[in-house]
């Protein structure tokens, strides 16, 4: 192929910076829209590498028209023109064509047509929709946010680890694992000698590496055979489980609030007319809610505080839905954003929840009754990221994975026994952090392709 | 916690630096090494932070000396001491100590002595390996090679996308999947209402976003549930797939050699206490010869030319454990080493294969015998990437896959329907890279917790 085309994205780079494109450039793309009045016309075309669409205008004078005027929606099209600086319209530029070809087309039965279609019809055309509007933000926007994280992490010392997907354990035990199988004999165990699942967590698995490079994070998929069938969970999705050996409480929080901010700002930076859109068109104000979390310092309370909160709530009449405020309680996202929302005004960390509550590998208080967790809550969502210190004392640890029936994890306990310290870590559910930062309030649509109960098409 | 501790890659950058660390600095880690004669002694610690240890000096006259004398290899302690210049010794510093604290002791049942011990022994200790010498540099190489990619990509305008973990396709229809299942029925398929597996490959599901993005990848796992036994094989890895519209073969190729010279030479670059400890104890040779391949220009041969010049091998005497080369073969690694070894004396891409030994999404030549594929071959293990042009021609992809049984792949053909264009796209299996980076032989030995027939202990 000869054709040496230049991306939109660059046009507008150069355009912003004042350059100049004196010679015709070639783009190629998909049409967006097309119309024309018979004498002129207006083709707009995107590539993909800008949120914003290049501006094609074709005359009738020029010997393309009759060709161009036949472009539908849909199309892959290879068109050469002048870039014409056109600083009093809306959009910077227009292409003045002197070349077209017709790439790719479509006929009738392309759903993408140019009106309006809701998510839910998006979603039945997962492998489609990266062409709309909507979903070539989002999936810009998951990409530059996944990036913003491995920057912070990379640029703070932390070692990249690929946890392993295929696993003995089922983490935490909290069941609903997917168990994977081959079907060579009868017996499903066999290709590995025991049976396995897919993995829920990356922790135990990285725990071992923070404790040889000091500062560690996994970045992959996670999975959870949940029916749960609510627009905050799918079966499949990404985590972040970052890991610091030396490291307690305290120094969690610091981490998790420094890459929540890092992590937001550069979108904000990156991304603006994509986050100018979602604020528009999706999700008012959601601009100035992230903006709100860059710029505060995250607060701390108890979960005993929590609890007078709520409690005090409801004497001034507050109404949850689950109104039963008693210690010992999971806190419940009505609870958790009445915290944020309405109490903090902002971003808060709960700390020291009841042993009962939380999984077994976080460190005991001296009170007997709380451990070292942390849950960060924010406003529009209530949690978004779930940390703790880790118990290093390997009696206690082992008292309280022989209570909780958790078995095979020698190796775990292997990190206590042979030169153990304070570590603390903490996940976060990428997916959902990509749902914050969007406004989009549906998982299914921040996801490539989604994978929920009965749900699988592609 | 109060105590602020510096990494020990900070100090080594200090001081090659220049710059000066005039107060007291506090290390944390694990010992490597203890010796003394009964008045001075030598711990060596590292935390991970630097493939270097620090070297902390410790005197009778200090009040630490007994303290520090009993700590074990494998310890876990915190350090505090001056940093003294040792521009004349081996290490360009020590500490001398002025605090110590033993945060996490050993007893005599930790197995990774001072010895050295052989990759054996250490895969069966895979939580415990990263904390000696070669493992350390394994897993920093590792981090640092999955980011190099990133950045290739990233800096060229690519996008990052996570393509799917279960699936319902087996991607080229290879078989060997591994199934996913719940059980909490006796329909296995009852979780999503059908048949699911673990993907094998991304392609399919990234195609339908280079068609919108342009420019995509993915860099996630990949299952085979292959019995292979070898050295090069692992049930579970890590595969990057690039994929590009509106790029033909040539374009493909350029895309390739350009990542895989950018993310060996920031390797070398990046991580060069690293590469020489490879160089001198792993595989002498290694850096000439990724030296060879950054410096090279990679050289293209066509499938017919390949058959030819081992057909000639053969008539020169070279003796082939396979020796019937015959067109519509496929190339044994020892045929791909000899090539890109004996003839080219470097990288070569082999171009146009017989279209029955590849995949049914690669693109007819007009010959009608060949397909528009490329197999990058480099020195020291023949094939290391794998691309392809992909049928763009709807008509001619629907023939394939009827021919071949592929169905439910509707959507997949969508791509071809609606503004379809010429594309291409590779795979680099990065485990493979990696121990090509490393020089490591063993695919088990280049992975965190690698994933074998019969082998999953963690």
């Amino acid at each position: 192929m000869k054709i040496s085309a230049i991306d939109i994205g660059e046009i507008y780079k150069k355009v912003s910076n004042g350059e100049t494109l004196d010679s015709d450039v070639t783009i190629q793309g998909w049409v967006k829209t097309n119309r024309n009045n018979g004498s002129v016309g207006f083709l707009e075309v995107n590539d993909g590498t800008s949120f914003n669409n290049a501006q094609v205008v074709y005359t009738k004078e020029e010997e393309h028209y009759d060709l161009i005027a036949t472009f539908r929606t849909g199309s892959a099209v290879t068109i050469t023109g002048k870039v014409v600086l056109t600083p009093e319209m809306k959009q910077p530029f227009e292409i003045h064509v002197t070349d077209a070809i017709l790439e790719g087309a479509v006929d009738d039965s392309y759903p993408l047509q140019k009106k309006q279609h809701s998510f839910e019809f998006l979603r039945d055309i997962a492998h489609l929709r990266p062409r709309s509007n909507t979903f070539n933000a989002v999936f810009r926007v998951r990409n530059v946010l996944t990036m913003a994280l491995h920057e912070y992490f990379q640029n703070n010392g932390f070692m990249y680890v690929h946890t392993p997907i295929i696993t003995t354990n089922d983490g935490e035990g909290a069941g609903n694992v997917f168990d994977v199988v081959t079907h060579e004999t009868d017996d499903e165990n066999s290709f590995y000698g025991q049976k396995v699942n897919l993995t829920v967590t990356g922790q135990l698995h990285v725990e071992p590496f923070a404790l040889a490079f000091k500062r560690v994070y996994t970045f992959g998929p996670a999975f959870r055979a949940e029916h749960s069938n609510t627009v905050r969970h799918a079966s499949e999705f990404w985590m972040i489980e970052p890991e610091m050996a030396f490291c307690d409480l305290d120094g969690n929080m610091d981490v998790i609030e420094g890459c929540i901010k890092y992590s937001i700002k550069k979108v904000m930076d990156t991304c603006k007319e994509e986050m100018d859109f979602f604020n528009t068109r999706v999700d008012t104000g959601l601009i100035e809610r992230l903006n709100q979390v860059v710029n505060s310092e995250f607060k701390k309370m108890t979960y005993d505080e929590a609890i007078d909160v709520l409690k005090d709530a409801i004497k001034q009449g507050h109404q949850f839905d689950n109104p039963n405020i008693e210690w010992g309680m999971d806190l419940q996202s009505e609870h958790e954003r009445y915290i944020t929302e309405q109490v903090v005004k902002g971003p808060v960390f709960i700390i020291n929840y009841p042993k009962e509550i939380k999984a077994f590998y976080m460190r005991a208080n001296d009170d007997g009754k709380t451990v070292a967790a942390c849950d960060l809550l924010v406003p529009g969502v209530g949690e978004l990221v779930g940390g703790s210190q880790r118990e290093e004392r390997l009696d206690l640890l082992e008292k309280k994975m022989k209570e909780g029936h958790i078995n095979n994890l020698d190796w775990y306990l292997d990190t206590r026994k042979y030169g153990g310290c304070v570590h603390s870590g903490f996940g976060i559910g990428f997916d959902r952090l990509l749902m914050y930062v969007t406004g989009m309030q549906n998982i299914r649509d921040v996801q490539p392709y989604p994978r929920t109960s009965n749900n699988i098409k592609y």
